[in-house]
């Protein structure tokens, strides 16, 4: 609990109505997106301006207080989990786009701005920002660089990290520094941009970003490809690449996520195939239509039981909706939904996919698996109940052994949904002891004591090696 | 002076050939590319693989014995002039390329491989390596990892920083780290990779690098706008960008450059107008026809005198060699050259270029300015003599304002250069002493001892801010 006296000296800051410490408010802010995680904050702020934000900060870096800077929750590693408790700062009133450089090609925005409503801001001027992580109707920009989220334009366009020019920050002893600004290259000193990108709030605080736009494309145009045999369509992802065509998405669903996605939004999706590639191309109408071909021919010489182009925008958007509801279709399947992260090179898709389903099949938990192929960047997703304390067991054994697996292929254990608390105790697979201890002495250095979200990317045991059985 | 003891060290860990302190040696790589800096350095060691890299830092850390990484030392900015004496790292031995992966799009090479033999081998396998530093012929991936260089073609495609996916580095405790991989996505921790680049040696040894690769543009046009009105150029380049167009290479140069290069060069550029533009663009044949005549058609209402473009590709690579021997043929107006790097948002380069003129006139100095246009990365650069003490003071004082100037306009005083010794004392004018902190902060977690490449980056005073005369 927050002593008296500190209380009062938040609300000086922020203002009565902007420091709410009913058990209601704290249950709200007690957890996010990510399952089988929960804890009740102290207090939640709302800080107005980067000298609020600077106050507080201060304010809890002399009183060793936690902080949990929050967007909208909306991560899967339990970023935004306070799990020791502190603070939860919301950014509802620092929520402004600040300005649309139509000269420079920026947009300079405040960390509440939801991801969505940027986008279409900066469409109405012929600009775009393609970092467009599936919950980006309700994520913010500051919740995407804490993350460096990704989205489905990564593979051509790359993730939040390519699009952040400056960042204003405060750091836990309440100094605001800026990095960067409207420029396109800037080498003075270390890349503080950078490493902020990414680190997940435990670094500081995000006041305000200044991002990278370019010209919207012309045109666009999506495919749809079907394939009775899964290795295949991962065979099709390779050749893609390896043609050198650079789609702007490059989507797989397998089977048992096509049939929830189906049953969920209605759009005529077939059920009965193995795989489905969603394919997008933009650019030049010319330029579209000569890749689209390309593609086309790739996935029919894999066999590809059949290859449509939708007809219409409206067709169009209703496959990328749907592909972006598949975590919230998979969720009406069972009480508990974990949706993973692990990333491969691309061109080890084929294997990783098989591997996930043997896995699946050894440990008895059902597992589908869609994501963003072109990036080697799969979203394995099992269906479980946290109340089935044998099946959870079963289900931690197969994530580590898939985490282990990705680490096997020349991977990652986390592609864009970071590492929080959830997979802290995996890093060190990553990383090694050396990497580990490289990150924690940055840490250490920025935020002495460990008053930004603490308990996140470091963990107090790393889990034991799986060894995989062939 | 290194003892003797542990040189035996040293000569047991590389070998007695691969350790050099003699006289000559130390004196070939007392310097670097930047006039005025020379400091001798102790030793001079070139290790074969990483082990012997790792061996080498754990000795020099447990002497406290300085180490300078160096690859070709084209930098400008006195990055690895071993201000402190100690060893010079060479990297003559770990020059390899060691992949180049055509289903993942990457290429692996060790840090001694020269840039541009790196870029032709991957365009051997119809594949492109964007940035071109000009020094690209002699430079090192590992020389433009550290100074995360830029380039002609940074505009479009970004600079090294976009480009490196993954690092072996040696830390100044020996120990060995391995950053990212062929990964499109990776948030497992903190941006490590991106830390090490830019960091100018200062952090650890870069062993090993894995680049990202995209396909080979189809074909490319190259375009010269001459202009007799210096503002009428700098307008052409934001109403270019701002009419979303975003060229491969939009270069400017000055009249006094145009005049030196043309003398070097021979190619007949036009030395009577006050400015040039070349301009580059790539794609697909039909998307660069209408780029180029977007562009020219932009030229032309900003009254260009002509707007010519290149009949061939040996006229193009003519103008693109002239361009890039700019600082050798301002070279052999006078005694030392200082090229600086000034940068500022696009939006701002008329008035930059403006302001050095200015700056350059109240001063009594000889200042060309050629560079960067689209990125807002100018390249002053003043033709002098070190040997002349009162002239000096006045181009120190005339680079102080340009600094200033710069940073005023929401620019950095190094766009793609870097810090090193030479632009040290200015970097707190960019970053405030909090900036300054941080880095150091994280500079003494990772190297307490500062052992490498020690009196970069931060110096012992910061140069007082100069104030602008309007």
């Amino acid at each position: 609990m927050i002593a008296p006296d500190i209380k009062r000296e938040f609300i000086n800051i922020v203002g009565e109505e902007n420091f709410e410490d009913s058990e209601v408010e704290r249950l709200v802010y007690s957890y996010d997106a990510t399952p089988n995680f929960q804890s009740i904050p102290d207090a939640v702020v709302s800080p107005r301006n980067t000298e609020e934000v600077s106050k507080i900060l201060q304010l809890c870096n002399e009183n060793k207080i936690p902080i949990v800077p929050r967007g909208s929750g909306t991560n899967l590693c339990a970023g935004t989990c306070p799990v020791e408790g502190g603070i939860v700062l919301l950014f509802k009133h620092m929520n402004k786009i600040l300005e649309i450089d139509e000269e420079n090609l920026t947009v300079t925005c405040q960390p509440g701005v939801i991801t969505l409503d940027l986008i279409h801001a900066v469409e109405q001027k012929g600009l775009f920002y393609p970092p467009d992580p599936s919950s980006m109707k309700i994520s913010t920009i500051g919740g995407n660089i804490n993350e460096n989220s990704g989205g489905l334009r990564g593979l051509k366009y790359g993730v939040t990290r390519d699009y952040v020019l400056g960042l204003e920050a405060v750091l836990p002893n309440g100094e605001i520094v800026r990095t960067g600004g409207k420029l396109a290259k800037d080498v003075a000193g270390y890349d503080l941009t950078r490493l902020f990108i990414g680190s997940e709030g435990t670094l500081g605080v995000i006041t305000e970003a200044t991002l990278k736009l370019i010209p919207l494309p012309e045109s666009k145009k999506t495919m749809l490809a079907l394939f009775q045999d899964l290795e295949a369509a991962a065979r099709s992802v390779s050749k893609i690449i390896a043609n050198k065509v650079i789609p702007a998405t490059l989507e797989f669903l397998d089977q048992p996520t096509l049939k929830v996605v189906e049953d969920y939004s209605q759009i005529g999706l077939p059920t009965d195939v193995q795989a489905v590639l969603l394919i997008e191309q933009d650019g030049t109408p010319e330029n579209v239509s000569k890749d689209m071909k390309v593609m086309e021919e790739i996935c029919r010489s894999e066999n590809a039981v059949s290859v449509q182009i939708a007809q219409s925008e409206e067709e169009a958007e209703a496959l990328r909706t749907a592909r972006r509801t598949a975590l919230s279709a998979l969720a009406r399947l069972a009480p508990t939904t974990i949706l993973e992260d692990a990333t491969v090179p691309r061109s080890e898709i084929a294997k990783m996919v098989k591997a996930i389903n043997e896995i699946a099949a050894k440990h008895n938990v059902k597992i589908c698996t869609f994501g963003h192929a072109g990036d080697g960047n799969l979203h394995p997703t099992c269906t479980t109940d946290i109340r089935k304390k044998d099946e959870m067991e079963r289900v931690e054994k197969a994530f580590a052994e898939i985490f282990a697996k990705a680490i096997e292929l020349g991977g990652t254990i986390t592609g864009e949904h970071g590492v929080g608390a959830m997979k802290a105790p995996y890093l060190e697979w990553k990383l090694g002891k050396s990497g580990i201890d490289v990150m924690k002495s940055i840490k250490a250095a920025l935020d002495p004591n460990n008053i930004m979200n603490p308990g996140k990317l470091f963990a107090k045991d790393t889990r034991k090696r799986v060894v995989i059985s062939k």
